[in-house]
């Protein structure tokens, strides 16, 4: 059984892992850090990483970006893996986080779902047989109306598969309407819809001659994203030192 | 029986159009018009419609905006209704034809297709409906790399039918990558996916709390606009002067 | 302000709308009936409603079968209008709901949310467009892996609605494989597609020559049928004797 | 440049190849095959393969099952590859088809399209991740309405590439609407839609805990087979004997 601190456990993210792992035989959580104590959980919780004195497998951290900080240092010094979903990080913090899986395991993507972590697998594969075959390639994303960012993450990410694969060969394009003019070759067109309270939508579309493959994938709920850190914590828990993500994750299972 | 008069009878959309008045007992093709002369048609071919002495209940035309001048003349001296096919009109022009159609029948309209004017009428509904519900209007819109222009004109004409539903309140988005910030409520936002040789889809998406309802629709080939076409030139022939579209076509059906 | 019971309001779908009425100062539970009494409401709770003594302008009522006798005895007697949306009434309780509604309001739908009965009023149109037309009609709809029964409830109302428009022509086909022949014009196809914990999903498909038309609904939660008890309830407060279903509500705005 | 018998020249497949073929370098038809013979073609045309003293280096094959008997002993005692896509092979000649690949290269697929191809390889991989985290695999194939088998080849290929992959655990279910229960884990449901003249769309849907991943694959027109098939011939040529299909060709690019 892996034994797990849940960094952020009052957020919305930490209650739901909490839920999720009441029911998962296979992980525990051991402790909680969260400034709010509101809430009442089966563990113990305290304000800052920094006095937590329970023994641990794994950290899940879903908080926020000034508390990672600290974080970063304790699982250095007390060697414990550490799952990363945090977002919005500065490229200071994210150049300390690869310094720091130098010495201790260290598990980020762009999205922590199952799903959209495959994707980005078969889309390479997708990707180096159709383009050379003349498909275009174009995303379309949908995500609720309080979305700050445009295209999401997860998209940029599912475009850099593709265009990794393809030797960086191509650029992004947002919008058409400000040039009269026809598509070009080398670009992947990335759309935004937004509206509701759409949890989260990738189309990837290969348009060729006569035939089109799309890939979609709708996320229901944020609980996907809770199912992949704790899938995470449980592969991460002894796992020497480096820079892992989902697509390990999905190799080892 | 409806007899008419093929405005470029010998480009390809003439050529369905012939094709498909061959298989319909309603409706006969009397003379075509086209300065190109290599194809051999079944009817009399002249190079430009004042030479045309050839009696006909109306025209259809997919020609070029330079023989549309000629056009107008025409139909307005000899009285012949005329279904207006051909896009990329000057402000000149379009301010004539709505001269014109004050002393003969012309019918225009954004999209031909039966299926996307019956589309505009529901959205007009939906929108009364769901946008006070708090529902959150995009579009999307898929056409070949060929395609110059971003939205394409149906897009557009779907978004103006919910927004004159709706007092004019919209404003169009086209680009959320340039800034960081949420949706406004008072926006339509009109994504352009471009690739292959996709002939045409639209889809217009209400996003809402916990619900999304979706319309769509897929052109699988031009001959769907040479179908409202014809199904124009039966509706208009006969008609008192004034200006139509394809949604008159409907309410007759 | 609407006062209402909730009948039923220890279920989920009763502690959804009990949540719902708190965020919204246009309604209001004024009492709650459920033999069970683990949970805490703002509100007094009864074991039956035949012994609620509290005043109320309408019920929402999403319990079981059997206490569903009682209620309709009660507000024929109390004379409240009740939003009926308990499902798997025998013949008879539906028969008596029938004969209630002769002397008070009673609203029941196949489905509770506005999106899927605007829906079915769109379709109602769109049928009679693009059945004669030459469209064919066919039902895809998508459910959890729980579901007992297919197709949906809601899938079959929306055949209805569509076969009611064309005088009931129409045949049901839920099953291709059992003959070789081709599909016959007076036919609707539905099939259901079963995976996950999928909450609902219909689309309608109108397929023509070259062209397709398609309406989709998507429910990502069960709280879209609880808006629409909601909205049904402040619709239904004050409303003479009759029978009602979410087409009026969805109408009244 | 490959040179090629197209045979079953005056087919529509036979024509469609035959125009794709003078816009492609790499390939060129140097005989054509048909009983039919109103149709000029730029090559010379016999009416039986058996009686065609022009050299090649593979035969296409669009014909009809009684012309495949003669075809497969032309292949075998003249040595040339072959590309065998006509349908509705008896048993007896399917099974003379592999003892006829034992002498010489021949090459069959249940779908000729890259795209479909492509997909059937990516589903073995996504099968094998999402299978056992739970994802339920459904399939809905749509076809115009002359289609006379439901579900189509093509889906029940899909569907085998996926069974194949998880070790032929799952049962496939085309109706559910007989019997009042939940879905199985081990079964693949396979709906089939009929309409219009929908050329052919195949959706494989993987539904598991708040999110679903769907791969689609959209024919616009029968182009694409013909592609496939040129694609195929072209790879074919000089390879020494076996049984191929489309995979090969895929993974050859």
């Amino acid at each position: 059984m892996t034994k797990v601190i849940m960094h952020g456990c009052n957020g919305k993210m930490g209650q739901t892992i909490t839920a999720m792992c009441k029911d998962d035989p296979e992980i525990e959580i051991v402790a909680g850090i969260d400034l709010y104590d509101g809430i009442k959980n089966d563990y113990p919780v305290f304000p800052n990483i920094s006095v937590c004195d329970v023994k641990a497998d794994a950290v899940i951290d879903f908080s926020n970006a000034k508390a990672v900080d600290d974080l970063l240092i304790y699982c250095e010094e007390k060697q414990v893996p550490v799952v990363l979903c945090t977002t919005g990080l500065s490229e200071e913090q994210l150049a300390k986080v690869k310094q720091v899986s130098g010495h201790v395991a260290v598990l980020k993507s762009a999205n922590m779902s199952l799903g959209i972590n495959m994707l980005m697998e078969l889309l390479k594969k997708a990707a180096l047989t159709l383009a050379p075959a003349g498909f275009d390639m174009e995303i379309v994303e949908k995500h609720h109306n309080q979305k700050l960012d445009a295209p999401s993450g997860t998209a940029l990410a599912l475009a850099d598969s593709m265009n990794e694969a393809l030797n960086e060969k191509y650029a992004y394009v947002y919008d058409r309407s400000r040039e009269r003019k026809k598509r070009e070759k080398y670009e992947i067109g990335i759309s935004a819809v937004r509206g509701g309270n759409i949890v989260g939508e990738h189309e990837v579309i290969f348009a060729g001659q006569d035939e089109v493959i799309e890939f979609k994938h709708t996320a229901y709920s944020k609980a996907v994203f809770a199912k992949g850190a704790v899938q995470a914590a449980k592969f991460l828990a002894g796992k020497p030192a480096g820079f892992y993500d989902m697509s390990d994750v999905i190799q080892a299972q």
